[in-house]
């Protein structure tokens, strides 16, 4: 039997199932946003693909092209995955464990949310018939951020010899799913070894990455709980460390070893320096010992649930993933310290490991409301970068800063001009986050040392960008909005409405902080002529039709001929060329559909029911950031079933594996589109004002409840069917609202009001072939 | 002292300037449309860039991306530099004739355009101080397709020992301006030796392309004309076959070798089927001899003159050039016999050898009025390419027939999507040349077998790429027209235009041959849906400006900052991005004003002298494509003086290396524009209905005169100050109309008519640091 249990607060799988071990590598991945560790098995093979990565740790090559243009990025960046320390062998009588061989008694691995561990049960008989039982628990330390451990147990049911392997190896051979063979090429065994050590139980292994230089170490250090007939040593040359352990244990006996990773890379330390930083580690995580590792994770943990929990009435399955999501959030961002959130965290090689816009829109809302810190370290990372985003911005002929399509180290990585030229609204989504994480938190320090800068440069950026035309309206032309149907196109709603909020929110950082802005060399004239952009920002909106256009144009464009599109031609990117996808009315993703969450002030009830239902029928969701956005408008225009069936899409399109590539890692924006379908969906948490709420449960489910954190207020709200209950859990009173009714909330007093009757909702429908699966609840 | 000599009918360079070698061995190339032969020097060395290529030979090579898109071609084309049998290398006493040492007495290069030979003279003394004196006169003859010659003469001054060493050279080393270092390594040595034979004076070798299998044969033969004492000897293996003859030669006698070169090369013939080709070709050029194929060239070109030519009186340089420029549009598609017009002819590597549409738009139109059946050939090989491009138009999601923007064999090897798939104009202009082509010649076997599928197909993809809009208007969207710094707009007016006119063309062409029209499943409801998208096709106009839009939106569009842009800056293409030139109102090259020339019959005279000022204005010339467009319409509007400076700029943009880059091959269009630009502006030619003429001399120019072929009548137009004369030479009365007025032209009888006022020109201005440079005859 395989497949995920259904349970509330683990993700279990039974079996081995060898198909889909690469993609429960991804889920069962372990991270702290530091570290990151694909959920391989412990004695590495069978494998998916193994992969532990380092936040940052990165190799470059060189971008092909076969014809170039001006500005195009020469040099490509991908993620590393550098030395595994995962690998702990075991020989039953000469015999090594390798479940494809002999019998797996019982198998099964199990993610724990709470205690943040990864444990793993295998009974197993040898070919020749022996038996021994496996246990082990993984940890990547959310207290500790350069350590990993792992607690590895071996029961021999009968009388053996054990010889256990625990390794560091670097270079390790993988398969590189990349197009170009001198891409491939440079990153087979990409790094060059530096250092290496061992002595008694203990390693360290210092290499550095070929191209880029970047220098990475890892130690590891052992506890062995087996005192008789030990016979024990450590060899290591260059690639590999290699600690050995043999030992007589009887039947019933138990073989315990306890390893200790320590992890680190740098741009500029010195071998010395890194060798000693990861011993530290290790000496110090040794110390804890591995029950103290567990404690502390335990702890933190419960803070997080404590501040971040979800809970569903009524459909264990969704309760499930939503918790499942909120973890592997929290692992993605909790330690990643000034470093990016990528793509899929450090749960795999896809995307390159680079972060996107989907890091400021659909990930950092769920940590600004549940762990601010990780949001405002994430925008450090975007602020560290500012420098690179305003060279770019002068190669693109601009002013201001122009933020990366995707990156590593902040350096555009794409080879697709109209991505990585065009697609400016990447620099409006963090100014978006960064005015976002500042009136969530009231972080002044925040705002002062980091938000006002990213803020004034991204304003530069639009101001540079955009022109008053004859009729007075500013306008943004050419650039590509959030939709990849679509590009290079003259005001993308979207793209305007989010530079209209940056430009404003500049505006207003500037005069708080006059300081800053007199430093950033903002003068009054400047602020003005931004006020007056903004003012005078250009929406289109076809009257004949009364909807607002996704971009200048687009209504007229001819549409798609969904009835002639086979299931099997989606994604239609894969099938279809970009001329044709680009100049009709095909949509990927949401993009109009997020203006009106992002911007729900700039929409009226009526224009939001009547959009929704246009771009409904022409989006195709074929990105996997699409259906919580649309779960959230759904709600808002009373389709309380059609909001359930695509949070439910979701929330399982890692669990479910719904774009056949979870293999590659798990999809963050996805994962955080499941919490944002549930909280602004089902809870209409909107924050163009303070924090709002309009809760209404979708058809099936019994109740929900989510707690978040506003301006130090810890804060649950649960919802029933005909009420929601506001209630303070920390912190002072919250001033908020109830469907539109204004709310203060003091702590100690839970305020209960009943829940309106929703609109009556706009008839919608999807086109052909594209129908969300109807989510009924535990279904 | 270097530089061009002015002369009427040749180009002399005298010296030898070697920084100029390279630019002058395009310059004094000889091609036949099938062979071409750089210009370089006898002796090989020193040398810019060898090249001798056969239209239509090519080497494939993969075509690499950064990231990878539906659709994006797989591999790319290059034109190959084959077997070289130009080198004739020459020893005195043992020192290798080289001019880079000793002293050159005497050396000048002149190509004659009424011989269609290129001669050589050099007197030099030896570093011993030995001199000879080398003349040689080489040809690619017309009349024999597959056949070179060289005659070569030394005179020693002084008694002395000549070895001659005469080559076929493959795989010749050169160096490759191309990025990406695989396509250079595919290009490295690409011909793989199949078969060499030598016995006495003659060779052959046969080598095919490594990646595309084509097969190249190339044989040689000599005459000697020395009596005394001659050591004659070939060898010949793998790469190279030499023939080598050593001479005692008193001072004031004469060494004298006539070398025969016969090429060919073919997809399919076997090694001894393409030996038999070559070795034929040679056996047939000894029997005519060398002064035979002299003879026969002078014939062929005083015919093509008596046909073509244009006098210019009052500016010696531009009479030069403007003949310059037909000889090479003579060479270029002579014999191409169903191969294409490459963008650069046979005369150097440049664009890899492809053909654009430039060659329907700006080449065959002058070889469609002067040398006509050269132009059916170059359609005939659009017409056997079609088989690609209804695939490609399949590919692409479209009925009919998608033609490439850039292609040696049809198939599409643009890398660049918004030009490879989204540049659809190419169709249309290949249906243009058609229409064209069939109306001046009244060719109707042609029209039946060839012109009307190419009408039709062509007509299909216009029907699948556009729609009705809800007002019922035909947009065609998401297109890239003629000026590459837009791309992917809707309606553009040139394509709109250009697809209109294919809508009807193709309609009118079926109802001529219905019997075709019905092979190819043509219906009438398919004809009656071609007429009702002509009629309603969407031509995008500004009422507030006045002037019609180059695409849809274009004059709302941000305008381009020129007074902030340095001379450095240009072409723009090297220092901007794509997305920055692609939406602001700056203009690579003639695009709505190209519309006005072609489709001169969809403006008002209002509207050409408007849209004619406003486009001027933000056309930046980076393209050697507009300078003859928009002579025709300065002229049309009135501004002689600007036609004039166009006209020359035009003209002189190979013989004065106007972009830099005549080093890799002349630039074919603008060639032909500089003839465009003669007779369609001063001579004010249009063919929207039959043959029309509105002359008109520019200041400082005493008369002008060209000659036509129209429906079997050769006829010239003479034009003064006051008055133009037309005389029919040959063939059945001309129906034309001057200036408006119907005139009819009996042979024998010249009709002179005087020449109204011009219309009161439109005050206009170009960018800064923009403005062509102004012609003063002989300036």
């Amino acid at each position: 039997m395989t497949g995920y249990l259904v349970d509330p607060w683990t993700l279990r799988w039974d079996g081995l199932s060898i198909a889909d071990l690469r993609r429960t590598e991804s889920t069962f991945a372990l991270s702290n946003g530091h570290i990151g560790l694909r959920g391989t098995l412990d004695e590495g093979e069978p494998r998916g693909l193994p992969g532990t990565y380092l936040n940052g740790f990165f190799e470059r090559h060189a971008l092909p092209y076969g014809e170039s243009g001006y500005g195009y990025p020469e040099e490509g960046q991908t993620i590393v995955n550098v030395t595994d320390g995962k690998v702990i062998r075991l020989l039953v009588e000469d015999e090594p464990l390798d479940m494809r061989y002999g019998r797996a008694v019982e198998h099964h691995r199990e993610l724990d949310f709470r205690t943040g561990t990864l444990r793993r049960f295998t009974e197993w008989e040898s070919p020749t018939g022996r038996r021994v039982r496996v246990r082990s628990e993984r940890l990547v330390s959310f207290t500790q951020r350069a350590v990993a451990a792992i607690h590895y147990e071996v029961e021999p049911l009968d009388d053996v010899q054990l010889v256990v392997q625990s390794d560091l190896l670097a270079n390790e051979p993988i398969e590189h799913e990349v197009g170009d063979p001198r891409v491939a090429a440079a990153l087979d065994a990409p790094l060059i070894g530096d250092f290496s050590a061992a002595s008694e139980a203990k390693a360290v292994l210092v290499h550095h990455a070929r191209n880029s230089g970047l220098r990475v170490a890892a130690a590891m250090d052992h506890e062995i709980e087996v005192t008789d007939n030990l016979r024990a040593g450590m060899e290591s040359n260059g690639d590999l460390a290699r600690y050995t352990v043999a030992a007589d244990v009887g039947a019933g006996g138990r073989f315990t070893l306890t390893k200790y990773l320590g992890y680190g890379w740098s741009a500029q330390r010195s071998v010395p320096a890194l060798r000693a930083q990861v011993e530290a580690a290790v000496a110090g995580a040794r110390q804890t010992r591995f029950a103290g590792l567990v404690d502390e994770q335990r702890r933190f943990l419960d803070d997080f649930w404590a501040a971040a929990d979800v809970t569903v009435d009524g459909d264990p399955e969704l309760q499930q993933a939503v918790r499942f999501a909120l973890f592997h959030l929290l692992q993605a961002g909790a330690r990643g310290e000034s470093r990016a959130i990528a793509g899929k965290g450090l749960t795999g090689p896809g995307y390159d490991g680079h972060a996107f816009w989907d890091t400021e829109i659909f990930v950092l809302p769920v940590l600004t409301y549940t762990v601010p810190d990780a949001a405002r370290d994430a925008l450090r990372w975007r602020h560290s970068t500012v420098d690179k985003a305003v060279e770019r911005a002068g190669v693109l002929g601009q002013r201001g800063a122009a933020f990366p399509w995707r990156s590593i180290d902040g350096a555009e990585c794409s080879a697709y001009w109209p991505a990585g030229t065009a697609a400016f609204h990447v620099s409006g989504d963090i100014a978006y986050a960064v005015a976002q994480y500042v009136a969530a938190t009231d972080d002044r320090e925040f705002e002062a040392d980091h938000g006002t800068e990213l803020l004034v440069q991204t304003a530069r950026l639009w101001a540079s960008l955009g022109h008053h035309d004859q009729h007075g309206g500013f306008r943004i032309d050419g650039v590509t909005g959030p939709d990849e149907y679509s590009a290079v196109m003259d005001n993308n709603t979207y793209t305007n409405l989010i530079a209209q909020r940056n430009l404003e929110s500049a505006a207003q950082a500037c005069e708080r902080h006059p300081e800053v802005a007199g430093r950033l060399g903002v003068s009054g004239a400047e602020i003005s002529a931004w006020r007056a952009a903004a003012n005078r920002m250009v929406v289109p909106f076809d009257r004949l039709l009364g909807v607002h256009e996704q971009a200048e144009g687009f209504t007229s464009h001819a549409e798609w001929d969904f009835a002639g599109t086979s299931p099997d031609d989606y994604p239609l990117l894969l099938n279809r060329p970009y001329f044709d996808l680009y100049r009709k009315q095909v949509v990927k993703q949401a993009d109009l559909v997020l203006a009106m969450q992002l911007r729900g002030d700039a929409f009226t009830p009526e224009q939001k029911a009547a959009n929704f239902a246009y771009y409904e029928a022409r989006t195709v969701r074929d990105s996997s950031l699409s259906a919580g956005t649309q779960a959230v408008l759904a709600a808002e225009v009373g389709l309380a079933q059609l909001a359930y069936d695509y949070v439910s899409e979701a929330a399982f399109t890692d669990l479910h594996d719904l774009h056949h590539n979870v293999h590659n890692g798990l999809h963050m924006a996805s994962l955080a589109g499941a919490w944002t379908g549930i909280v602004a969906g089902f809870g209409g948490l909107r924050d163009h004002s303070g924090v709002e709420f309009a809760p209404r449960l979708p058809p099936g489910l019994d109740g929900l409840s989510f707690r978040l954190t506003y301006r130090g207020t810890r804060f649950r709200v649960r919802v029933a069917a005909d009420s929601a209950t506001y209630e303070v859990l920390s912190g002072p009173a919250l001033e908020t609202s109830h469907h539109g009714e204004p709310l203060r909330v003091e702590p100690g007093v839970p305020v209960t009001r009943s829940i309106p009757d929703p609109p009556a909702p706009p008839v919608v429908s999807q086109p052909t072939h594209r129908v969300p699966r109807r989510r009924v609840p535990g279904g």
